[in-house]
């Protein structure tokens, strides 16, 4: 049987849409931390077409798929087993249409974010997704994700500027739902159905993405807070006196600050004795407007009393010197053995919830490191913990995520489940939650072949 | 059956809960439109609790129900039949709890939009989605249709605004999803799929909104444009010379412009002989900060020869005088019998569809009037038709609504399917995101008990 679907599968992509052997197991799972690849072969379909006769081909086979796309997902979703094969987007790269007028990028899954914002950008127009791996990430991962990063203040996560898309079921039905306008209610909205449940449901095959005006310039201000509760002031007067120009408010714990100006790395810009800095950006058209804006901003929270030092940017070179403390990762692994985590809650619960967190670290590791950083804006933080041991890590999660539950926390803010987060979904969703998605999962993929094992267990 | 249906409906909601006989038939299907209530009773549970309970019972009963609200839909979404009973969320109006910090209103989902305003209001906050049945519409119905409205161009449609809900399943599951948190990326988000969904997947029951900061400035001007091809242009440099500030972009076509200033309701601004009409606002924190905005904007627009009139409105009184024009709907009851349309198509197809609609309609109706005015940003527009007879509406439909099919148009772009565009949802969607639609329906309410009959025929 093996050999046939090899061969059946051969029929359709041809030979070099289909690995097998030393070509797969040469192959990792994941760009950023690796697993060399598990699955029996991968598949490289040339377009919607070859995948929807691929996935279809599976169905009658109840052959389990793991769909690849850039491989940067940080919860091994791309990770296979030895029973499974491999569908890889790489060979899916068209970009299929920029529309001006629309504003809109048509595209095939395979294509890389960045090669999305260059192609946005070659016609003076701007794509807003953006994080670190944007070099490998593929749209599709992207989408199946929801991925959010550094501007979903302004922008939203990935799910706000994906106006149509194209899917593949699990049975190979194809599913073109390539709408461009931005008001459609004519029926279920099924894009939305696909984003953010990472290729469970089925794969996403292309996609219409919106763009927006590029913002051609801007304004930055480092400033220092003394309470957590002058934080979420200082946002709202930043959001109401910046209009909708916001685009940054990004905040470092004293933590965070001082571990990175601490060393030969950064010239610290303001002293490390304040308990939050806060980075606060403004995106516009007219460089001194968005200065001026800033600055009247920064007056008028002087006179709040709601910070205590402020230094508005003068230069791209002093813009830079605060964006590198912040964005300054490598200085965290002085602090190895290290754990990232990636999870939101309410700004009102932030405080109470990092003391208890730190309380009963402490009980258990009296050495451990609490650093904390984030897009406060969008409730998001970044815990990175360190001088945990890495074999105490279940340990570690539980006391991170398990304080979650009641407080209407996300134990995946943009990271997505996953195989990794699989056993802290529950602290996120109740079981009626959970039974509904897999309502949903067994009425699109009855024979559980796409992404199995990921997000929930059957 | 029916008897021992209604007796244990009464048990569930009491007597002050259960509607029968002539407090059934007095009463309407429709504010705007008036159909008397066919069904045989109107439920109104009192909370989340009852309503789960009243489903539960309807479920085993396999007895059909229509979800009323503010009964302000335009396509009979709310219209009932005589199998039918009535679940109103009319006793479902408590404002649950306001969130300064993390800026959310948690409310029942038969509070008015108007009260949720207010609400966010008194607190100094601000809930984007506003439209005319403000004092009417319920919460529940503007996420069950995803409501568009007035500030789409800079806020989304409802989708946008809701973080989180609780819903209650066809069989009486109440799934709650009240979600606080801006990114929460576990599993499937399930709200996702009630929203805009017409009640025929679930009933929505209460709704996480998401406040924003209150916009204290704005500034208003109306501009004249030659030619269709500078609108585009005009749009895209309002929207990166505003920053995130354009707040509306309103284009009437000369067809309502001269329609409606030629009475003696208006003093025409400027003269009446240019193509285009086009409100442009921005809103912001700073009154002068937006009015000196808006003055380089218009500048630059003139310099580049997109616009070949301007006035920049300097008072309250001027602002009103020219969204006054805009708003008189009732300048447009000459027209009688008058049609409305509320589509959706890409930008670049616009002009060339409304010529050749122009065209065929005169074939039909040499007399007929054709005005349009719309949310250009958005690819929104609305279609007046007059002096056609109301008999051959259908007619008309077909030749409105048909050729959108080819240029990726939307035959609602606000206002849903109902029963009303129910024959012409097929333009908009393909037969296998139909199909799909009604898989996720049967997996939903595999009785149909849920609004049956609307949307699609399963």
């Amino acid at each position: 049987m093996k050999q046939n679907l090899l061969t059946a599968l051969r029929d359709i992509v041809g030979d070099t849409g289909l690995l097998t052997g030393s070509d797969v197991s040469q192959r990792q799972d994941g760009l950023l931390n690796g697993q060399s690849c598990q699955a029996k072969a991968v598949v490289r379909p040339a377009d919607s077409e070859e995948l929807s006769a691929v996935l279809k081909l599976c169905h009658q086979h109840q052959q389990p798929v793991t769909t690849q796309g850039g491989l940067t997902g940080l919860v091994a979703g791309a990770f296979t087993k030895a029973d499974e094969i491999v569908v890889s987007l790489e060979r899916m790269r068209k970009v299929i249409e920029l529309d001006r007028v629309n504003r809109t990028l048509t595209v095939e899954a395979g294509v890389t974010l960045q090669a999305v914002q260059e192609a946005a950008e070659a016609a003076d127009l701007f794509y807003p997704v953006d994080l670190g791996a944007r070099g490998s990430a593929t749209i599709g991962g992207t989408i199946a994700t929801n991925a959010g990063g550094n501007r979903v203040l302004r922008y939203g996560m990935t799910r706000a500027s994906v106006l149509g898309l194209e899917a593949v079921l699990a049975d190979g039905t194809c599913i073109s739902s390539l709408n461009k306008v931005i008001k459609n209610n004519t029926g279920y909205d099924l894009p939305q159905l696909f984003i953010g449940s990472e290729g469970t449901l089925g794969v996403v095959s292309k996609a219409v993405l919106r763009l927006r005006p590029k913002p051609s310039a801007e304004a930055t201000a480092l400033v220092a807070v003394q309470d957590f509760s002058q934080l979420s002031k200082l946002l709202n007067l930043a959001e109401s006196g910046l209009g909708g120009g916001l685009s940054s408010f990004e905040v470092m714990w004293n933590s965070f600050y001082r571990l990175v100006t601490s060393g030969d790395r950064h010239t610290a810009p303001m002293n490390d004795e304040y308990p939050f800095y806060v980075i606060i950006e403004t995106q516009g058209s007219n460089h001194e407007q968005e200065q001026q804006r800033l600055e009247s901003l920064l007056e008028a929270a002087l006179e709040a009393e709601l910070i205590s030092d402020a230094i508005l940017t003068r230069s791209e070179a002093e813009r830079e010197k605060i964006w590198a403390i912040r964005d300054d990762v490598e200085a965290l692994l002085n602090l190895s053995p290290v754990h990232g985590f990636d999870i939101s809650l309410p700004i009102p619960e932030m405080e109470a919830y990092l003391n208890q967190l730190q309380q009963a670290l402490s009980q258990h590791w009296p050495d451990h490191h609490q650093v904390v950083f984030g897009h406060l804006g969008d409730g998001n933080l970044h815990l990175i913990i360190g001088k945990v041991p890495y074999a105490e890590k279940a340990t570690l999660d539980e006391l991170v995520y398990a304080p979650l539950a009641g407080i209407g926390g996300s134990v995946s803010a943009e990271h997505c489940i996953g195989y990794d987060k699989k056993p802290y979904l529950k602290y996120s969703r109740s079981e009626a939650e959970i039974e509904l998605m897999k309502t949903l999962k067994r009425a699109l993929d009855p024979a559980n072949i796409l992404n199995p094992g990921r997000v929930f267990d059957l």
